[in-house]
C-alpha cells in the first residue's frame, strides 16, 4: 500500500453540513486561515483531544461542549495561532468568539466547537476573527469546493490539504464519511498540531461516535510519529448529522467502524507523508512481543530516536541503532532472540549480524517508503507504527526564528 | 563557570598507574585506536555500565571482572569497532584478548577490563589487537604524554580528547585524581558511547570506590544529554591504585567524594561541548518541582524534545516548545503555575506569556552558552541537566552512509 495522497479517487460529500473557508489575515502571508463547518440540523459529536497537561483554550471550551449533550451545530477553526499560554483574557476571547458565531447560526454558545492552531503565547486575533465571521457565513457551501476550502484553511506547515471519504453500507442503506485533517509534522512557526475533522450522515448517539472514534484512532492517529512531540492543541473531532436518514444499530457498528478505521488511516499516512522534511516514510512492525504494550514500548523507543530516524535520511542499514533503541526501551528483552528485516531482508538473527547484500539494503532504503521489522522472539502480540525519517531540512525548518 | 575544556589548567598525573595508545590499524584512517592502562601494583575497581538490554561483548567480561573481587591490573581499550551483536564468537574474541593482555601483564584474566567503542554487529578485529599488543606494552608510560594517548585512543567523533584532574586532601596527605573520557554525541559511523576512566592514587575497597563513584555520576554524567540515546558499550570505571600512601576512611571520603563529582562534572561539560554538531551549550534547571523525580522527569521530556532543541539551534525564543515539553512529560504539573526564563529574562510567567524583550531575547539564545530556567510552582525539588541543540550538522554526521 502506497501512502502518498490518493487524490485521483473522488472525494464523498455527507448530508447535513455546509463548509467554509476564508483569510481572515490571522496569517501574515494572506493564506486562508479561518474554517467553518455547519451541521443545519445538528450533528452527534464525539472528539479526543491531546494529552498535554498544557491545553489551549479552545479545548477547555470543547470539553464543555461535549459534556453539556454531546450536540455541535458549528466547528469554528483558525489557523495561525493556538490560543495557549493566552491565560484568562485568551479564553475569554474564545468563549467571545463561539458566541457571536452561535448567534448567527441561531444556536447556543455550547452548539459551538472551537479550534486553534499556531503560535503559542501571543494574544488571539479576536477582533479579525469577528470581522471576519460574515464573509465566511456568506461563504459556505454544502459541496465538495467548501470541504476543500475547510481543509486549506486549518493548514499551517503543511504543504497540502489532507481529505479522505468513504461510503459504508448501513443495512440497506448507504452513508458517507469525509474527513479533513492537518500536519502532526512540528507546526513552523510554532508548535505541532493535528487537527482532524470527521463527517458523516449516518445517525449516530454521541456515546456511540466516542466508542467508534476511540477505535479508530487507536490504530491509526496514534501509531503514527513524526517527531514524538505532542502539541498542546491535538483534536479528533467526529460529527454525526443523521442526514442519511438512517441509524446506527448495533450490529451495523461494523461497517461504520472499518469505514472510519480506512479513512483515519488514510489521514494519518497524508500526514506522516507531508512531514516536515520528511524524505523516507517507514512503516515499522514490531513482531513476537509478550504484549501489545511489549510492542507499543520497543516501537515507541525506535520512532522517536535520533539516531535511527537519521540513519534512515541517510539509506544507512545501520541495524544496530535500532537493536540499541529496542535494547534500551525498557521492555525485558533478550538480545539474543531479536531480529531486524529491512523488508524482507534479514540483517540481524537472534541478535547476531548477518552476511547480508549491504548495496541491495542500501537500495532498498532510497526508495520513498519502505518497511522495517522487529522480531522480539518472545511472543505473539505485535504493532505497527508509521514513521518518517529525521532529515536536515526538518532542522531547518525548526530552527528558524518566529518572526 | 564556562563548559568549554580548561585546556590551561596543568594535567595531575596519580602515582601507580602507566597509560599508552597506538593505532592498531582498526580505524581505515590510521589514527590511534588501542589504549592501555596499568596498574603495576594493581589497583581496586568499581564501574557503573549502561543500562541497555543490549550488552557488548566487553561488557559481559567487565561485570565478571567486577564480580570476582574488583581488583584490576589492567584496562584495554580498542576504538573502530563496538564488538556489540557479534554473537559467542565476539565474546570468545575479547577474552582470548583478555587472556594474552593479562599473559604480558603477569596478571590473571580476570584482573584485565576491556572496553570497545565504534560500529556494531562487525566482526571483532581480534588478530590486529593482538599482533598490536607488543608495541602497546613497548609505549606505556607513567606519563601525561602517555595518559594524553590514551586519551586520544578511545576517540571516535570526538574532535579532542577529553581530561581532567584535581587534587584533593586525605587527612594530612594529598592524592590525585585523573580522568579520561569519549564523547557521548552520538558516533558516526556508529553508536553513541560514552566511556570514561578515572583513575586515583589513593588507597580504597571496591565498595567505597562504588559508593562515590554512583553518587559523583547521578549530578554528572547522568544529567547530561546529547541525543537521548543510550549506547550497548556505555561505561564508566574508577581504578584506586594506593600509590599515594595514604587511604580512604570514612571522614576523608567527602573530600574525596568532592574531587571525583569536580572530575567528572568537567569530564561530562567537555563531552556536551563536543557533540555531534553542536552550537549551543544549554544548562537546563526545573525548580519547583515536588520532588528531585519529578524534576527530572519534566528536564527529561525538555532536552529530549527535538522541537524544543531546533528552536535552540536558531536562536528562537520559543519557549511555548518549553512549555508544551513539560506539559506532555507525564508529571502532574499544573500549568498555571509554570514560569519559565531564558537566563534572568522572565519569558512565561504563571503559564501566561510575558511581555519580554524578544530582541534581546535572541541576543541571549545565540550565545555559545546559555541557561533555560523552568520553575514548575509546585514544591522545592530541583535538577539541572547540561545538554545541547540539535543542529543540521547533527543530521549530516548521521546521516553519513557507513562505509
Amino acid at each position: 500500500m502506497s501512502h502518498e495522497p490518493h487524490t485521483s479517487k473522488p472525494l464523498l460529500l455527507p448530508g447535513g453540513f455546509r463548509f467554509a473557508g476564508i483569510a481572515a489575515g490571522i496569517k501574515p502571508t494572506g493564506a486562508l486561515d479561518l474554517a467553518l463547518a455547519e451541521a443545519p440540523g445538528g450533528a452527534s459529536a464525539a472528539a479526543l483531544f491531546t494529552s498535554n497537561r498544557v491545553l489551549a483554550a479552545a479545548l477547555m471550551v470543547d470539553k464543555e461542549v461535549l459534556r453539556s449533550g454531546g450536540r455541535v451545530r458549528g466547528v469554528l477553526v483558525n489557523s495561525g495561532n493556538a490560543n495557549c499560554a493566552t491565560g484568562p483574557a485568551g479564553l475569554r476571547a474564545c468563549r467571545e468568539v463561539c458566541q457571536k458565531t452561535a448567534g448567527r447560526l441561531g444556536a447556543s454558545p455550547r452548539e459551538v466547537f472551537p479550534s486553534s492552531t499556531g503560535v503559542i503565547g501571543v494574544p488571539f486575533p479576536k477582533d479579525k476573527i469577528l470581522a471576519a465571521l460574515p464573509a465566511l457565513f456568506a461563504g459556505r457551501e454544502a459541496s465538495l469546493d467548501g470541504a476543500r476550502r475547510f481543509a486549506q484553511a486549518i493548514m499551517t506547515t503543511d504543504t497540502r490539504p489532507k481529505l479522505a471519504s468513504l461510503r459504508f453500507r448501513c443495512g440497506s442503506a448507504r452513508a458517507a464519511l469525509l474527513g479533513m485533517a492537518k500536519g502532526a509534522g512540528m507546526i513552523h512557526p510554532s508548535l505541532a498540531t493535528m487537527l482532524v475533522y470527521l463527517f458523516t450522515d449516518v445517525g449516530a448517539t454521541p456515546a456511540q461516535l466516542e466508542r467508534a472514534l476511540r477505535q479508530a484512532c487507536r490504530r491509526t492517529f496514534n501509531h503514527i510519529s513524526v517527531d514524538g512531540d505532542t502539541s498542546t492543541n491535538d483534536t479528533v473531532l467526529l460529527l454525526a448529522s443523521g442526514a442519511a436518514g438512517v441509524k446506527l444499530v448495533p450490529d451495523r457498528e461494523k461497517d461504520f467502524g472499518a469505514a472510519l478505521e480506512g479513512v483515519c488511516a488514510s489521514l494519518a499516512a497524508q500526514i506522516v507523508a507531508d512531514g516536515e522534511g520528511v524524505q523516507h516514510i517507514v512503516t515499522l512492525k514490531v513482531e513476537g512481543a509478550r504484549t501489545e504494550a511489549e510492542a507499543e514500548q520497543v516501537a515507541r523507543a525506535i520512532v522517536t530516536s535520533a539516531l535511527v530516524k537519521t540513519a534512515w535520511a541517510g539509506a544507512d542499514p545501520n541495524w544496530g541503532r535500532i537493536l540499541a533503541a529496542a535494547g534500551r526501551s525498557g521492555a525485558a528483552l533478550d538480545p539474543a532472540s531479536v531480529s531486524i528485516f529491512f523488508g524482507r531482508m534479514p540483517v540481524c538473527r537472534k541478535g547476531v549480524a548477518c552476511d547480508f547484500d549491504e548495496p541491495a539494503a542500501v537500495r532498498y532504503l532510497r526508495r520513498r517508503e519502505f518497511e522495517v521489522r522487529v522480531d522480539l522472539g518472545r511472543g505473539r502480540a505485535s504493532c505497527t507504527y508509521l514513521t518518517c525519517d529525521l532529515t536536515a531540512e526538518y532542522v531547518r525548518i525548526n530552527a528558524a526564528y518566529r518572526t
